[in-house]
């Protein structure tokens, strides 16, 4: 994916998941430096319903395969350690 | 949790996650650094089948509220960059 794309795509995972990819709310994983594949396969999950989660259901539902590989790209290009 | 016994507890999940958090397999996530309290929602979810996973149901089936307490604790306290 892009990590340019996918950080522009971000700004509403942001809020949550923080603008370095550090959640600051505990319920939330963090986002950063997790690996890419495992991050588009929960995407995917989550716009399927494979994955039930009421809060990112409508997120990921407007996401397109391309918007997906982009943010996974995006995220996991992140330091771990925000 | 208790850090320690999350450690003794964690030999099987290294396997997979990587014996410092951080997974070799590009389908796994990394583990260390994570908010503990969405490790603690995300085993009890694949324990009682909320979060479906052939791979992690077997793993969560046999783990205690107070083995996920300390694994999460475990995991959490792992440097994110491993």
């Amino acid at each position: 994916g892009d990590v340019e794309k996918g950080k522009a795509k971000s700004a509403t995972c942001a809020a949550c998941h923080g603008a370095n990819g550090i959640s600051m709310i505990p319920d939330y994983p963090n986002l950063a430096g997790q690996k890419e594949k495992y991050l588009i396969s929960q995407l995917k999950a989550f716009r399927s319903g494979d994955r039930k989660n009421p809060v990112m259901a409508p997120m990921a539902a407007g996401l397109s395969d391309e918007d997906i590989a982009n943010l996974a790209a995006y995220y996991a290009s992140l330091n771990p350690a925000g």
